[in-house]
């Protein structure tokens, strides 16, 4: 009778993080992953195999990470779990038992059923699978236009990337400005004419109603406007559901969204203590509003994982897990944007009250220094109080961590006028200049406007 | 009788911060700013001067962040202050009143008494002084061999960038390691080996005795060990002094270390709470330690600034200073160098017990990205309690950002093991991997040693 201490299912990016955590805090433990695939994806990476990395063997999670450590990893196929007896079936009938189990099975694509032609020929998804991708990426070489449905953060990447290596590609997205789930519209605005001027075509404000097919293969996509596009493929990057079956078939309860529910510590609410669930999988709450929400990133997905691997055999109030901030950014060419907590629009239809304030500056001083790029930053803060909710960033490549330090003053629920008298660094060749760095000038921007 | 509600003494950073702070709560006050200077330097970038930028004229700090304001700039010199009557005399003899008074006069280079050879032409030092830099600058221009002495960041920036337009350079610093009061030995000899493959020599361990001069000007340098080396012009960048002339003459008084006496709101000690001091002239205290300190940092200068501006017509708690963090960055080509809070060495030299711990890692992630740096990020965390009292980061040009949020960590006084359960944004071309971000990997490392 095989038995590990702590057993993993899968091996994305919470699987990975899980594993070394567990491993890392319970060395004396026995820890596995079983997963299904002999090599895994970087998730944030699949944009890139379609340009710049040209090939999905440049975008591969090590898995030296684990084995470094003494973590087994197990290429099968879970096919059954027994959560009372704490036994794993794998793919053979290999029983394999387990003392704690972490569910990380990830999500996977959806393609609305509602959508005609997406049976078709040249129609894809964007599944974390090495497998799908590099035939898609196959078939996709000798097509020439491409539709990409939905411009979320994949949608808009897939759309640049494949644009950059020659591509004719469109991006359609029914909602006013692209990115709208994570930015403000003048930020999405700006990604938008960013995006047009390398070459990419954007639709926005318009669905698709068909995709029409010519010996089954893609031939058009019609829009809700009746208007028609000539396509040879189409992207289908309208979201993500998390991959449950498994943990529905083993008698685990889903949450309205269909993610598995978990409490601070990832332990699964209806099983015993010894029943995790982290990442895509996992239920998330919102940080602020504190309701339910779908949001799936491999950054916050890790966060779980480590809280879940810290916690397998005992807990600590100081690590548990507080609530998605969902901090994100994304790059086009030179220009990134960075977005983290709550944006305006969605605070007021969430009922906070809040003021916000930009400021735009740049990244580098004087700004007459080679590579200068401007930079904004937004914040919104609560108007009863002054606690930082959320903030927006568009810049250079120095925006990823300052969306991060954002990011740290809204987890550590800082004040704003705080924020006028912190000390930051700051280098001619680093940052914005100290009497016009766009954070601080963004919170004296704020201030003035508060009341209390 | 001219008066003005609130007058700054001083054009550099922190007065330019002061009169924006002043002008921007006070809208209806009248801010004028009195500084000697036709056209202010901006301080981090005058090495830049001497390399990318080949000219002063394009490191002017805008007098528009000013009169765009309403804020009054006149040229003159202070003679003298009346601080119970509260007047200046510029030159010219005129009087000038005031309601509050700001002292934002900087800091000058200090040149050694006891260093034989000072006095010889093409010995120069870096004041913030436009008119002594560009006749350096020309002076320099004929010359080949340079000697710059002290390798904290103005001399290891001069050097890299005279290095890189064709001087010959050569570095001379006492101490083991160069930059070392912001940077543990491992990351000062990155620095140092990093200098050295660019070009510039390095001598480190030895110091400076004698500079010997022929006809007058510089000939050769004679180090502590009895080594000569060759020389056209010495530079000296050997620290500042607070600039406090004319506060001494006002009778104003001075700590241990010749900086003007002030509390946490930057009012001036043994005055009225009508005269403030702010920037390179006015007191520091150490963050943590709550030791007098000589740190002198134009980001620092403008938090203090922006203190000062704000507490003018009364004072709020949210809004005092709370002590120098020392934040700053370097960068030599693409590899930057950041700092926050306190080293390890220091750290134990003033009797803190602490935990470090180190990462290494990517910049970006996969790392097979064009563009990537390797990134190291190191945390000093107090033993008894879990408190981050210092982060030095080594990478790329994220590095700036990156320490900005250690800095935020350390002003929240963060407990390490929270950064453990904490959320981070992470995207393949802008930070490292969501598995391997490395201040959340020296974390765990720091983690695993804490015994409590």
């Amino acid at each position: 009778m095989e038995k590990v201490n702590v057993l993993i299912i899968g091996g994305g990016a919470s699987g990975l993080q899980a594993a070394i955590s567990a491993k890392t805090y319970h060395p004396e433990k026995s820890v596995a992953v079983v997963r299904i695939e002999e090599k895994v994806l970087v998730p944030c990476g699949i944009p890139y195999i379609f340009g710049s990395l040209h090939s999905s063997d440049k975008n591969i999670l090590p898995d030296k990470m684990l084995t470094d450590i003494g973590v087994e990893i197990k290429i099968a196929e879970v096919t059954e779990i027994d959560i009372q007896k704490k036994f794993c079936t794998l793919s053979g009938n290999k029983k394999l038992y387990f003392e704690k189990l972490i569910f990380a099975t990830g999500s996977v694509p959806t393609k609305p059923t509602w959508l005609k032609g997406g049976e078709l020929e040249n129609v894809f998804t964007i599944p974390k699978n090495k497998h799908y991708l590099d035939e898609m990426h196959a078939k996709l070489k000798p097509l020439k236009k491409i539709i990409t449905i939905g411009a979320g953060f994949i949608g808009v990447e897939m759309s640049d990337e494949m644009n950059k290596v020659g591509w004719d590609v469109t991006l359609v997205e029914i909602e006013d400005s692209i990115l709208s789930r994570a930015f403000d519209k003048e930020f999405g605005d700006k990604a938008e004419e960013l995006l047009k001027s390398r070459g990419v075509k954007v639709i926005t404000g318009k669905g698709v109603k068909e995709i029409v097919g010519k010996d089954g293969k893609v031939n058009k996509v019609i829009l809700t406007t009746g208007e028609e596009l000539e396509a040879d493929a189409v992207i289908l990057s309208m979201g993500y559901a998390p991959n449950t079956k498994l943990a529905v078939k083993s008698g685990i309860e889903l949450n309205k969204y269909g993610f598995i529910k978990t409490c601070e510590y990832m332990r699964v609410d209806n099983c015993s203590s010894d029943i995790f669930a982290v990442g895509d999988c996992a239920e998330k709450r919102d940080f602020l509003t504190r309701k339910l929400n779908t949001t799936m990133l491999a950054s916050t997905a890790c966060a779980e994982a480590r809280v879940a691997g810290m916690s397998l055999y005992g807990l600590s109030p100081c690590k548990s897990f507080g609530g998605t901030i969902a901090i994100y950014d994304t790059a086009i060419g030179d220009t990134a944007f960075g977005t983290a907590g709550i944006i305006e629009s969605k605070a007021k239809e969430e009922d906070f009250s809040v003021v916000v304030g930009s400021f735009t500056g740049m990244d580098r001083h004087p700004g007459t220094l080679e590579g200068m790029h401007e930079q904004t930053v937004k914040l919104i803060v609560a108007s009863d109080c002054g606690m930082i909710l959320g903030g927006e960033v568009y810049g250079g490549m120095s925006v990823g961590e300052l969306t991060n330090s954002i990011g740290f003053l809204i987890q550590s629920h800082t004040n704003i006028k705080s924020l006028l008298s912190a000390q930051i660094g700051t280098h001619p060749l680093l940052t914005g200049s100290p009497a016009a760095y766009p954070l601080i000038k963004a919170a004296e921007v704020i201030v003035k406007k508060l009341k209390y």
